[in-house]
Parts: C-alpha cells; structure tokens; sequence
C-alpha cells in the first residue's frame, strides 16, 4: 500500500466545486474517474479542502492509497494525458501512510482576482470579477491590516453554515492587495477559512473602497459577528485556491 | 445615414473565426444579430480582416452604416449589455461616410501566445499554445529579423490560398519575441498578412529553436516561395489581432 500525495491546479469554471454530489460534474468525480481507469482499481482521493462552483485552484493537494506500483512520474504524465484540459496535475509525491491532505494541512493562501476597467475582458470572463470603476488601493490595504491575526470571522462566514463549524476562530497570516494595469490581485492566507470568508472579506474591501463600509463597521464586524457590517460575498469566478501549506519534509 | 467605425474585443475560442457562414456560429453573425436587435432596422457589418475558427481579436475594427441616432456612448453600453460574454465592444465613434474598416485599414499586428511549461496552465487552455520545452529566444529574434521588410511570402501562406490572392509580397514592419515568466509573446507587425502567414512564420520560429530549420532556410523560403523550408502551421488558440492601423484622423 502506498499514499500518494498529488499537487494539482484545475479552472473551475465547468464544475460544480471539487467535492462529489449528485445534480452535476465535480473535480472530484473526474479526478476519481480517471486515476481508477489509469491504475485498474477504485481510487477514493482526500482533498485539502472543498472549493465551491466555479472557484479555481493554481495549487490543490489531494492524497490517495493505491496498490499500484506506478512511478510518481509516470502517474503525472498519464493522468495529464488522459484528465479533461481544464484540469492538470502539477505534482506527485510518495508520502508517509499517515499523511492526510485535509488533517494535516497547517494553512491556505487564496487568490481573489479583479479585473478592473469600464469594459470587461473577454479573456477573463469565468477567471477574474469585472469590477468597472476604480478601486482605492490605499484604503483597502488599510482596512485588510484589521482583519489580520486572530479573530472571530463569524461576521465573513455564510449564514447557513455558520452552525457547521464549531468554532468561528481563525487567524489571517496576511493580506497583500497589488495592482498592475487593469488587474487587483489579493492574496489571504491564514490557518483555515470559513465558508465564504475570503469572497466576503473582499467584498468588505471593496465596500471600503466604495465609501460604504469603514473601518470602524470592520472592527466592529470582528468584534459583534454581525454580518451587515462586513461587504457582499463576492462572485466565484474571481476566486482561486492559490498555495497549501504543509510542514516542512511532511511528505 | 452615419457610419459607426468600433472597435471590440473577442474570445475566438466558441466561433467558427469571424466572418459569416452556414455551417457554425461567427463572431460577425452574433455581432450584426445584436445591433440589429438594439437599433431595430437591419446591420451589414464590413470587419477589417477575416479571422480564423478559434482565433481572437485584442482589437477588431468594424463599421457600418446607421439610420439609428443613437449616440455611440449608448451604442457601445447597449450592446456590452447585450453581447455574449466572450464579446466586448471597446470604442465607437462616428466616421466619414467612405470609411471602410479593410479598405482604409493600412496595417495590422498579430500576437502569438505560448505557454511554455511541462504542464499545461488549465487557465491558458483556449488562449495560448502550450510548448513544453524551453525556447531559444535569440536563435528565433535574430530569425525573425530576416522576414522584417519586403518579401515575397508565399512559402508563408496556407497553400489552398495561395491561388485566392494577386500577389504573395507583404511588408512586416516588425517582429518581437518577448518572454516573461512561462510566457512567449511573438508580436508581428506589417502591412498585410497572408493566409496562416503568422501561424507559419511563429511555427517557423519554434523549428529555428528546435534546431529543425536554420537562417538559411527563411532566406532560400523567402527566394523560392518553397513551403517546405518554413516550418508547420501553428493552432488558432495561440494568435490574436492585436492592433489595426488607420490612418491618423481619418475618423
């Protein structure tokens, strides 16, 4: 038996989230689907985290037991060859039989992309939000040093999956806001996210820019849990699973 | 009567290229649906070029001619609105009536995008060519400079073409080949492009970096016509209209 520990990035645009469920494709099924077909037995993969309808990943790590004798290598060329373009395997790597991709996962970076001008682009139309006004860069890099460290995000959580969670407590590493020409790039990482967090801290950024939240409405967002005081949850399309962080020689 | 000249911006990868036909969806088919719909009377557009089944357009340059007395802010809002997503106007404005978006047009630039990496990037599926080797960016620099300036073209153009057109000689004003990251940007400029004429000459570039074609094969390409000495023609997914040339003010 052994446990392999795969590296893969997928364009979500055509798939209702990563994880399995009967009314459409997911990334989970086809990933499934093909390892079983390439390696002649039934593969069940653990993802590092779930990603809803059309959200993206440049970096997402799973892990499954195989009997197989296949090489890492040869498991990374075959499963590209046979896996649906918009979906690619970007490492593979034998791994300790204990290591579990979503238990042992110590944090995550997103990526929430904008492209920003008064027409949209028709080169990311399912990979970036298309926000047609100016953004306040300035203020949103000081409102997003708030949110950073350890808090109660209850307030940056979906309503119906706030009694899903037995804790509402997480710490943000950091958030960086760069722009360069039409495109607004904010990268959250942190130790674990709620269910919308990052699409609704975004657009708790872009009500600062807007004039239509302050500061004050986001330490009192931290402080209360009401989620009024925090922005709009923002559209998939924009959001992407960016880096998954491990411990060191993990796997 | 008043003459529109617009600019729009496309995602080729859903049309069959740009220009009307019976048996696929055309960007001009979709285009002239939409302005028929919006000024209520019947749209004829004349595009600057043709464009190839899955290529796209940075920018396009149509026009026709309007009864409508729309004012061409509102044309360029209303038919955003109501154009696919992969479909974007950029810029309308009201031209001299004997404007004609391929007569007047007095030059053109194309970009080639490659993907270079050994895995495909699934965000680039439709819009680059992966290439999973390294490129030898100054063999293909110092290539292209041998197909800058005035030449007969016809090793360059699709074959079936060749009989379609007066003469094969064209003017490239420039070519840059420039890389970032795991991008190839090959951007060519000139006075008019044959059939294919970019897919071949970047196809021509990546045999010069492969070692499959020397300098010595352009020139004898450039003085006997022979197909054989360029290389092959590259896919539509990569090429994009980047730029059309008009004279300054002519509307």
């Amino acid at each position: 038996m052994r446990n392999f520990a795969v590296s893969m990035a997928y364009n979500g645009a055509a798939y209702h989230g990563f994880q399995r469920q009967d009314n459409g494709i997911t990334i989970q099924q086809v990933v499934e689907e093909t390892a079983s077909r390439l390696l002649g037995e039934d593969v069940a993969i653990i993802g590092c985290s779930r990603t809803d309808a059309g959200v993206h990943a440049r970096q997402f790590v799973f892990n499954f037991k195989t009997d197989s004798a296949i090489p890492c290598e040869g498991f990374i060329r075959a499963m590209n060859a046979l896996l649906p373009e918009d979906i690619a395997i970007l490492a593979c790597e034998e791994a300790p039989l204990d290591f579990h991709a979503r238990y042992c996962c110590e944090g995550k970076r997103y990526l929430y992309r904008i492209y920003t001008s008064e027409v949209r682009d028709v080169f990311y139309r399912d990979t970036a939000l298309h926000y047609p006004y100016t953004l306040d860069i300035k203020s949103m890099r000081e409102a997003a040093e708030l949110l950073v460290g350890r808090h109660d995000f209850a307030a940056f959580c979906r309503a119906e999956s706030l009694k899903l969670v037995k804790t509402t407590v997480r710490t943000v590493f950091d958030i960086s806001v760069e722009q360069s020409d039409n495109i607004t790039d904010i990268k959250i990482s942190g130790d674990g996210f709620l269910h919308n967090m990052v699409r609704i801290i975004v657009g708790t950024l872009i009500y600062i820019s807007e004039g239509k939240r302050t500061k004050e409405d986001i330490v009192c967002a931290l402080d209360t849990g009401d989620r009024e005081k925090a922005g709009k949850t923002l559209p998939a399309c924009g959001l992407y699973l960016d880096e998954v962080y491990y411990r060191k020689r993990e796997y």
